[in-house]
């Protein structure tokens, strides 16, 4: 603003929740003056649940999962098949298929994809703390479900490759048709991976 | 989600990220894993800043402005023309209003419009402090920016009804094409006015 209209502290408020995802210049802002008017209900609760996160969060040392407590509460749950890993490449990718509530596995989340061209190599990603947590024995199943995109691709058969080893069976996600999708706007290689892997009705 | 993959905290502040608006449900997810990647950088500050906007905003017992004084910056201005008054719905109007940077006058914000339906009268917004201030005799002009929508037309009607007895110029913005419009996509009520309020070449 070319004139000062508001505070420093709303200014910078306003220029913070910009970094956020999601919100830009214009919705920051937006968002900046009705968390001002949410005062009670919405700014404070806020404020407090960020310094709680900021105080308590851990990365779990053992999958990589996003907690507050390290081992994660998917690493100790006991109701789960912890003899199955599906890899994934970040925590989101965790909490989608979660959301799914198709398995229920354990999870070994690698942080990313390899990525020459971003000089993101295996020691960058959580590669080295698979193999760990294969060779310690006790795991039956590796479900590589990185996305269908060059890099995650890439990785899963880097991945592959270093597993190949050890007694376990690996898989990967099948291609296909999305639920709910329109063959129309699918690319060639959708239809074609869709078409190679048909099932008998 | 069905079962617990992540901490109750973390699990709280993307329940309270859902309600800022400009995010859902799902980009809180996606907001709340990137502010805990960015600890340090954007966490840890954002929280602060919320903290801090918590204990200092205020809104302006003049002019209903938010800031971290009272009366607030503009209302105490001196580089300001404070005899001309723009009168606008909401703080966010008056922050854009800044951002054209056209007028360097003082504002008057109402809190919202009139609006029967959903029971908000007259007391319900900021008019009696207007009425008091041109009251006061130091206002010239009145510019009455309020949205051009019924409610805001509604209210301006209501306004210049109040006012009506004090010596005091009352406007009120221009109709007509949107810089940057283009007359194919305006509505009639828009192509009317600017055609009725033509003007020399």
């Amino acid at each position: 603003m070319a004139k000062r209209v508001t505070g420093p502290e709303i200014e910078k408020l306003i220029q913070l929740l910009a970094k956020v995802p999601g919100l830009g210049p214009r919705s920051a802002r937006r968002a900046a003056l009705h968390l001002i008017k949410k005062k009670e209900q919405l700014l404070g609760p806020l404020s407090h649940a960020m310094g709680e996160a900021y105080d308590k969060v851990k990365i779990c040392s053992r999958c990589g999962n996003v907690d507050t407590v390290d081992p994660c509460s998917v690493c100790t749950d006991e109701r789960r098949d912890q003899s199955v890993l599906i890899v994934v490449e970040d925590v989101s990718d965790l909490w989608a298929l979660e959301r799914a509530g198709a398995m229920n596995a354990a999870y070994h989340v690698l942080g990313g994809t390899l990525s020459p061209l971003d000089g993101i190599g295996p020691d960058d990603l959580n590669i080295r703390g698979l193999i760990d947590r294969v060779n310690e024995g006790n795991i039956r199943e590796v479900i590589i479900a990185v996305n269908a995109t060059v890099e995650g691709q890439t990785t899963a058969h880097y991945i592959t490759d270093q597993l190949s080893g050890i007694d376990v069976k690996i898989t990967r996600l099948a291609h296909g048709v999305p639920v709910g999708g329109e063959l129309d706007y699918l690319d060639e290689g959708t239809l074609t991976a869709a078409l190679r892997a048909r099932t008998a009705i």
